[in-house]
C-alpha cells in the first residue's frame, strides 16, 4: 500500500486530465462507451510510468509544471491506446467483465465496440499531435511501432489457441509484443521528451520490457497460486479454457511421458473443471512449474533493475526500483 | 474514359506505392487481410485529389519528383484510412462482397476485421510520420479531425436507421461527416503540404466537401436509377432494406398525406422486393424527388467549381474542374 501511493504520485495528474477530456458530446452513440471505458480506473499503470521516467530524466526530483504539461500528453495517449486495445479485445475474446464491469460490447453491442473502440485510438493520436513540435515526428514514429507490436502480439495469441505446439520461445515473444512493448515504449517515449540520450532511452526501453514480461509470468502464476480473496477473478480460470500460459507451456515441455499423457487427457476435459484444475495443478507442482516460473520471473526482474543503474540515481529511480520489486511480489 | 485518364495521371504513383508496402510478412494473419483490402483497387479518389491539390498549388504544372515524394505519404495515409473505415463498416454492416469480392470478415472472419483493421489504421498514421517534419504537427491535427468526423458520421448512419423521424438536414449532416470529409481533408492537406495559404487551404476543403456531397447524393440516385449494366451492384437495394436516403427523405418530406401512407405501407414490407422496388419508385417519380436530388446535387457541384476561381489556375486546376463535372454525370 505504501509502495502504491510512491508510485503513483501522478495519479491524480492523470486522473484530473482524463476527467477533463470532454466526452459529453454528440453522437452520445460514438462518446459515452469511451467516457464508460476510461472511467474504469486501472493502475494507470503506463501513464505512470512515462511520467516516473521523464522525471527520471529530467531532473532527479519532482517534475516540474511545464515539464508534465510536455509529457502528459503522450502518457494518456498510452493510456487511451491501452484502453483502446482492452475494447476491442474483449470484442474479439468474448470477455464480459472488465474491471468488475460489463464490457462495453455486452452493455451495448459489438458494433459499439468496434466503432468507439476506433474513436479512442484516434483519441490517442489526437493526444501525441499535442507533444512538443520538435519531438512529435519520433514520438509518432516510437508510437506506432509499439501499436504495431501490440497488434502482432494479439494475433500472435489469436493463432496459438489453434496451434498443437507451441515453444516456450513463441511464448514469450508473443507476451513480450503484446504486454511488454507497450510498457517499454510507454518509459521509452517519457524520456525521450525529457530528454534522454540514446542509452538512456535503451535502459528505460529495457527496464519496461523486462517488468513486463515479469508482470505477465508474474498473472500466469497468481491465475493459479494467487489468493482467492485478494485476486479477484476466479482461480484456475486459465487451466479451465486451456489457455497456453507460461505454466502449461513449461508443464508440457519438462514433462515426463506418464504425466505429459495425463495432462493431455485433462486438457480435453471440459465438463468437470473444479476436478480438473486439482489434477492439473497437482501435475504443475510434481514438475516444479511455478518455481520455474518464479524463476525466470526473478531473471526478468532483476534485468530491469540492472537497467536502472544506467540511469541518472534519483528519487524518481528508486520509485521505479520499487516498483519493479512490487510487480514481483504482488498477490493481485 | 478520356476524362478517368486525365484525374488518374497519379494512378501510377499511387498503386507502385502502395505495392511497395510490404505486406508479406509474420504474423500472415494480420498481415495478409490488410495486402488483400489494399489490392482491390478501387477508384484511388483521395490519394489522387491530395495530390491534384498539391499540384494546383505548388507549381502550376506536373509535380516534381521531390513534391511527389513530399505529399506522397500523407496520399498513402488518406487512402488506408478509407480502406479501414470499409474493413470495419463492413462488419457492422454485415456487408458480404465489396468491390466484387469477398469482404474480410467473410473471407476470414470478424476477428480478423477487426485487428487487421486496426492495424490498417496505425499504418495510415505510419505514413504520417513520413511527412515533411516542419508539416507534421499540423498535418496529423487535421487527419484527427477528419477521422474524428468519419466516426461521428458512421455512428450518426447507425442512430439514423433506429429514429423514425430523420430530416434531409440531419441527412446532409450525416453524410458530410461520413464521406465529405475525408475528401475535404484529402484536398487541404495535399495543399497544405505543398504551400497552400489559409485561404486557399480553404478552398480546397471547400471543393472536396462539395464534390463528396454531390458524390454521396449521385449515388444514392443511381442505386435506383443507375443502368444496371454499368452500376455494378442490383438496381434498388436502398429501397429493400429502407435505407434512409436522399430519396426517401425527400419523398417523406415532400409527400401529400395520401401518398405518404402508400409510402410506409411499402416500408413495412419485407418479403416482396421487386413489387415494392417498382411501387417505391413511381411513389418517388410522382413526387420528382430524382429531380430534387439532381437539383441538389448540381447546386453543389456549382459551389465546388466556384471554389477553383480562388485558386492558381493551371493544368491541376483544370483537371479538379473535369473531375467535379465528371462526378456529376456518371453512371457508376
Amino acid at each position: 500500500m505504501v509502495n502504491d501511493q510512491i508510485v503513483n504520485i501522478f495519479m491524480f495528474d492523470i486522473n484530473k486530465e482524463i476527467e477533463s477530456l470532454n466526452w459529453e458530446k454528440e453522437p452520445k452513440g460514438l462518446y459515452e462507451p469511451i467516457a464508460y471505458a476510461l472511467a474504469s480506473g486501472g493502475k494507470r499503470l503506463r501513464p505512470t510510468l512515462a511520467l516516473t521516467a521523464a522525471e527520471c530524466i529530467m531532473n532527479g526530483g519532482l517534475l516540474s509544471g511545464d515539464a508534465i504539461e510536455n509529457t502528459l500528453p503522450a502518457a494518456l495517449a498510452l493510456e487511451i491506446f491501452h484502453n483502446f486495445t482492452l475494447l476491442h479485445d474483449d470484442v474479439m475474446d468474448r470477455a464480459e467483465v472488465r474491471r468488475g464491469r460489463p464490457t462495453v460490447h455486452v452493455k451495448w453491442n459489438d458494433n459499439t465496440a468496434i466503432l468507439s473502440g476506433d474513436q479512442m485510438l484516434i483519441e490517442a493520436y489526437k493526444q501525441l499531435s499535442k507533444v512538443p513540435s520538435d519531438k512529435i515526428q519520433r514520438t509518432l514514429e516510437m508510437f506506432n511501432e509499439m501499436a504495431t507490436g501490440v497488434c502482432e502480439g494479439q494475433q500472435l495469441d489469436v493463432d496459438f489457441e489453434h496451434m498443437s505446439q507451441v515453444s516456450i520461445e513463441d511464448y514469450m515473444h508473443m507476451i513480450e509484443l503484446k504486454t511488454s512493448v507497450l510498457i517499454a515504449y510507454a518509459m521509452k517515449i517519457g524520456g525521450y521528451i525529457a530528454g534522454a540520450n540514446p542509452s538512456q532511452q535503451e535502459a528505460l526501453y529495457r527496464f519496461g520490457l523486462h517488468i513486463g514480461l515479469a508482470f505477465q509470468i508474474q498473472d500466469d502464476i497468481l491465475d493459479l497460486y494467487g489468493d482467492p480473496a485478494t485476486f479477484g477473478k476466479a482461480i484456475g480460470g486459465d487451466i479451465c479454457c486451456n489457455k497456453k500460459t507460461f505454466l502449461l507451456l513449461t508443464a508440457l515441455e519438462n514433462a515426463d511421458p506418464e504425466s505429459k499423457a495425463e495432462l493431455l487427457g485433462w486438457l480435453m476435459a471440459t465438463d468437470r473443471n473444479e476436478e480438473k484444475i486439482a489434477a492439473v495443478k497437482a501435475i504443475y507442482d510434481r514438475l516444479g512449474v511455478r518455481e520455474a516460473g518464479e524463476t525466470v520471473m526473478e531473471e526478468h526482474t532483476a534485468e530491469a533493475l540492472a537497467q536502472l543503474d544506467k540511469l541518472p540515481q534519483n528519487s524518481a529511480t528508486e520509485r521505479l526500483r520499487e516498483l519493479a520489486e512490487k510487480l514481483a511480489t504482488r498477490k493481485s
